[in-house]
Formats: structure tokens, C-alpha cells, sequence
């Protein structure tokens, strides 16, 4: 049998809120077993780069990255939220390593080809050095990953932080039996979007089709569902959506994605 | 005989300068067998917290490092600068690994006491991880440090980069055949400040003591110099100081100290 491992992925609004990270992070140190973080940094780069004066250009909510954007990223993502997730969570007993995708040539991916749309230095994953994180893991390091990759030129990309996290769970699942978190500031997937307890609990190939129909997955949890699907097709075992309390047991409100 | 392992120091000044710090990597990348780099910032932290409205406040050349200031060094040293060293390496063929000391609980210290001044989140090194590193080492991964400590109870510790590098070069000692080179933008220790062809080749103990109580050794050298007689008063085999043909041994003029 497969040793468990657990990916977690949490959302920038998360990192900007000193009481909610830290209520995060005692939830992440305390899920037994190997685990893997993902995160993303949300209104910081934003917040930095209207302080440097720098536009910020969204199209769709995904953000076009120039040269100056993408340093910008670097520092926000790679530096700060994520050095401090590490120092954070060493205080609380995890031996976490922060990750940009260079480190390691942990991931590995190429810029995005222009169509309509110039996105910038925006990498789309070709790879994930599965054989350096069972490495890691099995020197009891916990990795901590921030949404940047890199091409293998020199160049590092701003990367999807749901898409690192599904691919991450893809690339382990040969050699862990892989459940992927996706942590964020609703209970899960809602029959209806107004309230938050009315979650549904368990969704599977069936059932994501009616739910699809019906409209009740819509807007940004289409893409989100895609990547759970996608993880799923791909021999991962179970995908889990949720808020904080879903990772300490605290709650069953919390939704369940299977085959 | 134990293997060896070189520990680089790069100054802050050749990251300031793309082809100076594309020439310095691929010097690095040609260093045959196990090594690791250290880096400061320089002045891209100054540049970065004047942009912001941030004074920064230097004693005697030294930093003082408030909570605002501490955020800025951890993106420009552990984001921006150690992230894209770490990029440009794997391009060269190096699976580089960027660490801050938080990292893997890389180099823990504690927040240096006030005494006269009050130099704010600066860490004095208490411990090197020589296990983690020998792990990444044996795994034919490169450990690339900026110049960040953590104290263990989640702080971040803005730490001296001629420091990292000697301590490390202690904390291997015992597993490797140390050998320290600190690369500057001189050719070494120099008999006149003004001619950089004039370079001491060999400083042991005795000559140590003439070249001080000469003046030849004064200001800035003087912390160096001490720091690399820490290292080899403490089981580190040799430590050169030189500018970046040192390391691909294209000239013979550097300094190399020993006892």
C-alpha cells in the first residue's frame, strides 16, 4: 500500500491576513503524515506594485506579467509570504523549505504562447521533479511551494498556484497516494452561493455533470473544478474543497470530489 | 581523506550588474566538485525602500533593521536575487537550491542583544544545519544562501553574508575539506589600496600581525580578515579572497590564507 500524502493549497487572501495565517498554519502543521504547500500571494504583488507605481493588468482575473511584474512577484511570492510561512512554520515544529519551481528545477515549464492574448512571463507546467520531493519528504522537509515556476533558460514564470497544486498531486501520485486541499474562504461547493452551510458534500464524474447543468458551478469555480478533475483523471485519489476548518477535522462541511 | 566543498561569498555589487553577475555564475557553475554560494543584496535593498518611502538607516555600515526593513531584504535577498541566481544556475546546467536560513532550519541565531545600538531584527548565527546540508549536497543539489537567519520562533534575522559563509565553512568542517573563498570586486588583500596588482598572495598567522599593525589590513578589510581567521582557527583548511577570475583560475593574483 501506498504511504499517504497530503497537497494543500491555500489562497492569497489567507497570506494577507496575519491571524488568518496563523490559524492556517497550526491547522497545516498538525495533518498527520507527508503534505506539501501551495500558496499563492494574493493582493500583496498588487498592493507592491501600485506602491512602485506599476500597473497592474488583469484580463479575466489572470494577471498579464511584464518584466517588471514578474520581479515584482518574485519578491512578493518567493521572498516575503513565503519566507515567512517557512519561519512560521518552523516555530510550530515543521522543517517546511520554501520552493519556487527553479529550486531543484522542482517545476519545470514553458512560457505561455501568444494567441489572443499576450499573458507575459506566464509559465504553463511541462514537469514536476517528482524524485527530488520524495527526496525531500523522506527527509522529513516539508515543502512549501509559491506560484512561481521556471523554463529551464534562466527565466522564472508567475504559474496558476491551483494548477501547481494539482500537477504537484499528478506527479506524486506513481509514488504516494495523493489527496489534493484546495483551502479557501467558503465551505466548499454551494447549492446555493448566498449560503455558506449549504455545502455539497460529495461530488462525483456523475454528479459534476448536473451540477454543471444546473449552473450551480459557474464563474471561478469552473476553472477550480476543471483542476480537481483533472487530478482526479490523473490518479489522484480524492480532491478536497473546503475552508481552514476542513484540514483539522473541526467540521464535515467540507466537499468531497471522487471518481 | 575527506571530500571537498567550496563555500563562495558573492558581495552585493556583482548582483547589482547583469553581465557582472552572468560572468560570476558561470565562473561558479565551472568550480569542479561540491560547493555553495552565498550572496548578499546590496544596494538593491536600498534602492527598493527608497522607492517605497523607506529611510534606510546605516551605523558604521551596518543596516538597521526595522520591521518594514526586514520585509524588503527578505524579497529582494530571498525573492528577487536568490531566485533569479537560482534560475540563471539551472540554465547552467546546476541544480541550484535557494535557501534563507528559515529554510530546512538551515541556520538558526537569535535577535542580536541591544547594547549601545539597537540594530532591530539582526541575527547573530547560533547553529549551521551540517546534516541538511550534507543530505542536499550528497543529492547533487547546490545550496545558494542570501543573507537571512531565523530564530527558530518564526523571525526572519537580516544576518551578516561574509558571516553565513564562514559559519558554514565551520559547520562542514568536520564531514568536508572546507575551503572559503570570498569574492570581491578587489584582487585580494592589496600592499596598496590604489594599485590592484599589488596583492599579497599568502597571509598565514605571522604575516597576519605585520599586515596589521602595518595598516596594510585597515577599515573594511579588517572584519573580513578577522572572519577568515575565525574560519581557520575553527578547522576550515584554506580561505582565498580575490574578484571572480579567482574562481575559474584564470589569474594566479588573489590572497590565499592559511595558518
Amino acid at each position: 500500500m501506498k504511504e499517504k500524502l497530503s497537497i494543500i493549497k491555500i489562497g492569497g487572501n489567507v497570506i494577507e491576513d496575519t491571524n488568518a495565517l496563523d490559524t492556517f498554519l497550526t491547522a497545516f502543521s498538525k495533518i498527520e503524515g507527508l503534505k506539501i504547500l501551495v500558496h499563492g500571494g494574493g493582493k500583496l504583488a498588487t498592493q507592491l506594485a501600485t506602491k512602485l507605481g506599476i500597473e497592474s493588468k488583469m484580463i479575466d482575473g489572470r494577471r498579464i506579467t511584464d518584466a517588471e511584474t514578474v520581479d515584482i512577484i518574485t519578491m512578493v511570492y518567493g521572498g516575503l509570504a513565503n519566507k515567512k510561512i517557512v519561519a512560521q512554520l518552523q516555530a510550530k515544529n515543521i522543517n517546511a523549505i520554501g520552493l519556487s519551481g527553479a529550486d531543484g528545477n522542482s517545476i519545470q515549464a514553458h512560457k505561455r504562447p501568444v494567441k489572443e492574448i499576450d499573458y507575459g512571463f506566464v509559465g504553463d507546467i511541462d514537469s514536476i521533479n517528482s524524485e527530488l520531493l520524495t527526496t525531500l519528504l523522506s527527509t522529513n522537509l516539508t515543502p512549501i511551494f509559491c506560484a512561481l515556476s521556471h523554463d529551464g533558460a534562466g527565466q522564472l514564470l508567475n504559474t496558476n498556484a491551483d494548477t501547481i497544486a494539482s500537477e504537484i498531486a499528478i506527479g506524486m501520485a506513481s509514488t504516494y497516494e495523493t489527496t489534493l486541499y484546495y483551502c479557501f474562504e467558503k465551505k466548499g461547493v454551494l447549492m446555493d452561493i448566498a449560503d455558506n452551510n449549504n455545502v455539497v458534500k460529495h461530488i462525483n464524474t456523475n454528479t459534476y455533470k448536473t451540477l454543471l447543468s444546473d449552473g450551480i458551478i459557474a464563474d471561478g469555480m469552473l476553472p477550480k473544478l476543471h483542476n480537481c478533475f483533472h487530478a482526479l483523471n490523473n490518479s489522484v485519489a480524492k480532491v478536497c474543497l473546503g475552508d481552514v476548518t476542513m484540514l483539522d477535522k473541526k467540521t464535515e462541511l467540507f466537499t468531497t470530489i471522487q471518481l
